[in-house]
């Protein structure tokens, strides 16, 4: 991974969501003339003491140019260097599950590449209140750039926790009496299936699904019933379904 | 909009569904030392009679800028110019829905500017069984170049129709007793709600949200139950969440 990757927030929303949170921020960069819609931002920014740089546009653009190497930013004139991404625990999902009362409810990821997919979901299982997103160290999309723009701040207040080996993680998850539903093709109608209680949801990767080992280790395959052509949804929309539906069963219950 | 915008698919799955749909193509270019990856699409192009041209990438590149400025486009070594998108008509819709003898299912998006969004939604109502996508004529993104490419080619198969004036589209498809629900803040909760039938969902824009006119017009407002801090979905994401609750409704029935 590219350090620039790492320390780059950038984007209105995601830059206003940081420094909400609390995030630890060493610096803001304006763009030269766009201070006017960007006020809010940077009073926010004097009251907490952390120093605006103005910057040209060019600079700007350049200096995020390593989030995405088509250079195609889109900063809003807005960008800010924070501490480097720290990845939660388990144990950070647990908590939050015990501090609101609920049975645990995590997504994981078996290889989402796309950072706009993984921005999308963390930003859907933030919205549906699941505890955490489990990510894998490998053939996975970092929380940095792009995902967190997508993400439109939803990782300020999810954690997001990175495993090296999720077929692993899966083992030590049922151990605490969580059922984990894995979406795939071929497995039971994802409505009639019980997904109330304490659950894990796995969503493979864009072009190859989940992988052996994990679909293996499920409990059950749930899959979204298709009427058409096309052979699979993307990748963050099933997701979302997913999380949708096992919320809508917790509420009738 | 951009000339060049109108008349390239690229990306494998994309060029595959466009030849198989039997739709006219003029010619599909190669990337050269690509081919030995594409040979089934360049057998089917050869055995239809279309010219197969080998072009060096960045000449690949260069002729896709035009879909994306950033040049950030993954055309996966393939790319065919094809007559320009014809929209479809609402009868088109219909007849579609008579054909399969279900009550008409039409998805109406006001104002969805991003062709990434535009695309992954006309994936989805293809996948969900709806039978046309309406998008408006101003503030919306077209359905070519990225947002076709999203589409995995499902725009293929459902007929898109472009509409000058939602509001009065609206007027119309109500006169045969279709049913118009509105995705907003602030309305009954979407599970609760009878969507089974006849039926147009509408979904906002990904900032401004439904228009207030088209918001009168609807006979209802649906929302998602949302559980976080992020105050809304990606709209290709809500879209989804809409048409599969939908589904499940009908197949309950």
């Amino acid at each position: 991974m590219n350090e620039h990757d790492t320390d780059m927030i950038f984007g209105r929303n995601s830059v206003r969501e940081a420094m909400r949170s609390g995030r630890e921020i060493d610096v803001v960069y304006v763009q030269e003339n766009a201070e006017k819609n960007l006020s809010e931002i940077i009073s926010l920014a004097r009251k907490k003491g952390i120093p605006v740089k103005q910057v040209p546009k060019n600079k700007l653009d350049q200096m995020l140019r390593f989030n995405d190497p088509s250079g195609n930013i889109n900063h809003q004139g807005i960008a800010v260097r924070v501490a480097r991404v720290e990845y939660a625990s388990i144990e950070d999902a647990e908590r939050l599950a015990e501090e609101k009362g609920e049975p645990l409810f995590l997504i994981a990821l078996d290889g989402i590449e796309d950072p706009r997919n993984l921005g999308a979901i963390v930003r859907s299982a933030e919205i549906f209140g699941a505890h955490g997103v489990i990510i894998t160290k490998r053939k996975s999309a970092g929380m940095t750039g792009l995902a967190a723009k997508t993400a439109s701040g939803a990782e300020e207040y999810i954690p997001v926790i990175k495993v090296s080996n999720l077929a692993a993680t899966i083992d030590e998850i049922k151990k605490k009496g969580v059922f984990v539903a894995a979406a795939d093709m071929g497995g039971q109608s994802l409505d009639k299936t019980d997904l109330t209680g304490a659950m894990m949801l796995v969503i493979g990767s864009e072009g190859e699904g989940i992988s052996r080992l994990v679909r293996d280790k499920a409990d059950f395959i749930v899959s979204i019933d298709m009427y058409g052509h096309v052979e699979s949804l993307n990748a963050s929309v099933a997701a979302a379904i997913l999380m949708y539906e096992k919320k809508r069963q917790d509420r009738r219950k």
